[in-house]
């Protein structure tokens, strides 16, 4: 059971994109595990990707394809990964985007590919392949949830954002959806995340939009430290709306569509933290004041992979000796223990080096009861803020991840 | 239960070194929980701690200590840390040491204090005080055993290392006792860790001993990658054993010596590992041919962290896509995926990008049955070695901590 995420099963349309989905039988699932998205002629699209230093064939072949030519479709199975598969996978990768490229005649770097699931398989290429014609024959401007349902692995729901604003008399849509469960790390995470809209925006925007939304979004959500070889953000903007394009960040349209793409940015980001491997807890670590953002985050992310922190919060125990010794061992240089002020929510729980003084066990444990919660680090040394999300380490993780192959 | 690790009771005893123990009833346990240790003039006393940033009050007392004046007594309680105190905490620490060097008639400062268990609340001082005497009255130089088991906190069984090793003609001994099953990082663990020796060593270098053989062994070992605000091993040469002191590393008896330190630190850490929370099985990461130290270790702590690796051994999973896509996060600059191979002690898992040709999940599986093994990394880029050791990630981690302090 995912924290707090309602499910969503009727998205806006966004005129200028179809999706098709099918199951292939590539993983025994009642659901579609192969999904097509196209996207009308002189649509933009732009794309942020894993960091991890082997990412997979499909990601290398997305980034050069992105460079190339501008996209048309993006094709995703999942069940397999295509990760640690050398050169074999990158050709199987290649032979995805051909047979859609020959099925629609298109050139075969106008096509996007991706996979989610196993690493280390080769992809049952016959499967996929044989079945592209009938994703295809199931191109639909309506078929955003069964796309969303299409794109999960150990994912227990759907994750899907809609929205529309209007703007000088038109109604633009904003929709997307996300994937991912686990492996989730900033840099980014097992994670699969399309956002479309219909306004119309230059390529070389679209990408700075998706570079930097992504950056405090994907980038600062982690449920277990782990980055997985295939994460794949995408952007895509079919220029449908009678509006006129975005051509610089000055325009008034830019700042609305920006607005909007961050709510849809951080949700789908955020989903995937609340139906995080085994999380019965969705928290916010959220790092003030602080020299700079590098420090800040550091802090950030020792805390929220602090595994006697993430046993603490499923235990709902507030024990606020794990959290300040996992800032303790951050490595941040010159810390000044007096200085610093740690809360759940509202309640201080630390300050001049100890338990603050106002401190009683019923109000931290009140805190730890919820299922949503914020621990505030006030390092009190600076002006820089940064927030990450986790979730808790439950007998559930564990049972998960020794599974999850067999 | 802890992954092969047989139960030491008969310690060789270390002439000079007394230990007297007593249940002070910090905590409600059948165990002493208060440890004293008798040094007899003369000796010399060297020690490593904590790195975390908000080291406790003993860590900073300890420090204080030794660099002021030599070494008589230690102090160990159990059941309470003292750590995220403050000044109270500081002030407690300080009133141990003055109760016992007032029951000795020695300086306050040849007293060193140590705490271990639950952070962040106060000492019960009253209880430790008023019993130190009692303590003092069991010195006595057989008491190794006892006092492996008083310094014990979540540790299944005490650990202790004995061994002795003839030198011209003169048996001399080593004998030590480590704690610690959660908490455990290098630099270093909730641990604690007291070896002696007979053999006389000058203090500088006994010194240069306790660093040099620490780093490579407490700080090598990582159950849960957080570091506690206590660490600290103590070496202790009580210079009885009729034989001239070092006074130099070129001396024959430094040699025959470091190579008997070197196994008794390594034991006693390699030990706190097999008893690490919730351990099924022992595994050491094994990281070769890197261009420095820092990048081999750097890979060996993204894989020993990685909770997806440690539930796949859980899992006794050979799931090598975990670990390929832990070395690709690690951070280190320009890895050629083409050079690597990983291997599950002798089978090959990983070569050329991809599963290995000869790999058979058999074989893969075989050796993730065993409760030992190493995963080995060879990075083919220099010729610089690292190993770590550590733990699975079980059910039995989450309820252990998710449960520590009800």
């Amino acid at each position: 059971m995912p924290v707090n995420l309602p499910l969503l099963e009727h998205f806006h349309s966004v005129p200028g994109i179809k999706i098709g989905t099918y199951n292939a039988g590539i993983k025994q699932t009642e659901r579609p595990d192969l999904v097509i998205f196209e996207l009308d002629e002189g649509s933009s699209t732009a794309g942020i990707f894993t960091t991890n230093a082997f990412c997979a064939a499909p990601v290398q072949i997305c980034k050069q394809h992105l460079a190339e030519e501008n996209t048309r479709y993006l094709v995703v199975n999942t069940g397999n990964a295509n990760a640690g598969t050398g050169k074999e996978g990158y050709a199987d990768a290649m032979a995805i985007c051909e047979a859609l490229a020959n099925e629609k005649g298109v050139p075969v770097n106008s096509v996007l590919p991706f996979s989610t699931g196993v690493i280390g398989e080769r992809l049952p290429l016959e499967k996929i392949v044989s079945n592209i014609s009938n994703a295809c024959e199931d191109l639909n401007e309506g078929n955003w949830f069964e796309g969303s349902r299409g794109i999960m692995t150990t994912d227990t729901q759907p994750k899907g954002y809609t929205a529309q604003f209007e703007f000088e008399g038109q109604m633009i849509t904003v929709s997307g959806m996300s994937k991912g469960a686990g492996m989730i790390m900033p840099n980014m995470a097992t994670m699969l995340c399309y956002i479309a809209t219909d306004a119309p925006v230059q390529q070389d925007i679209l990408q700075k939009l998706c570079t930097e939304l992504g950056d405090k979004s994907f980038n600062r959500v982690t449920v277990d430290g782990d980055t997985s070889t295939n994460d794949s953000c995408i952007l895509m903007a079919s220029g449908k709306a009678n509006v006129a394009a975005i051509t610089s960040e000055s325009s008034e349209l830019y700042g609305a569509l920006k607005h909007e793409l961050e709510k849809a940015f951080l949700y789908l980001a955020q989903a995937i933290v609340r139906d995080g491997e085994g999380a019965t807890k969705f928290v916010a670590i959220d790092v003030q004041n602080c020299e700079n953002s590098q420090e800040a985050l550091r802090i950030a992310y020792t805390v929220a992979h602090s595994p006697l922190v993430k046993t603490a919060l499923f235990a709902s125990d507030a024990n606020w000796g794990r959290i300040l010794a996992a800032v303790g061992r951050s490595g941040v240089k010159h810390m000044d223990l007096d200085k610093i002020q740690i809360y759940l929510d509202d309640v201080c729980i630390v300050e001049n080096g100890a338990r603050a003084a106002s401190y009683t066990e019923e109000s931290g444990s009140a805190v730890m009861a919820q299922s949503e919660l914020t621990i505030r680090i006030d390092m009190g040394r600076g002006d820089c803020n940064e927030t990450v999300w986790t979730t808790d380490l439950s007998h559930e993780y564990v049972t998960i991840n020794a599974e999850y192959r067999t």
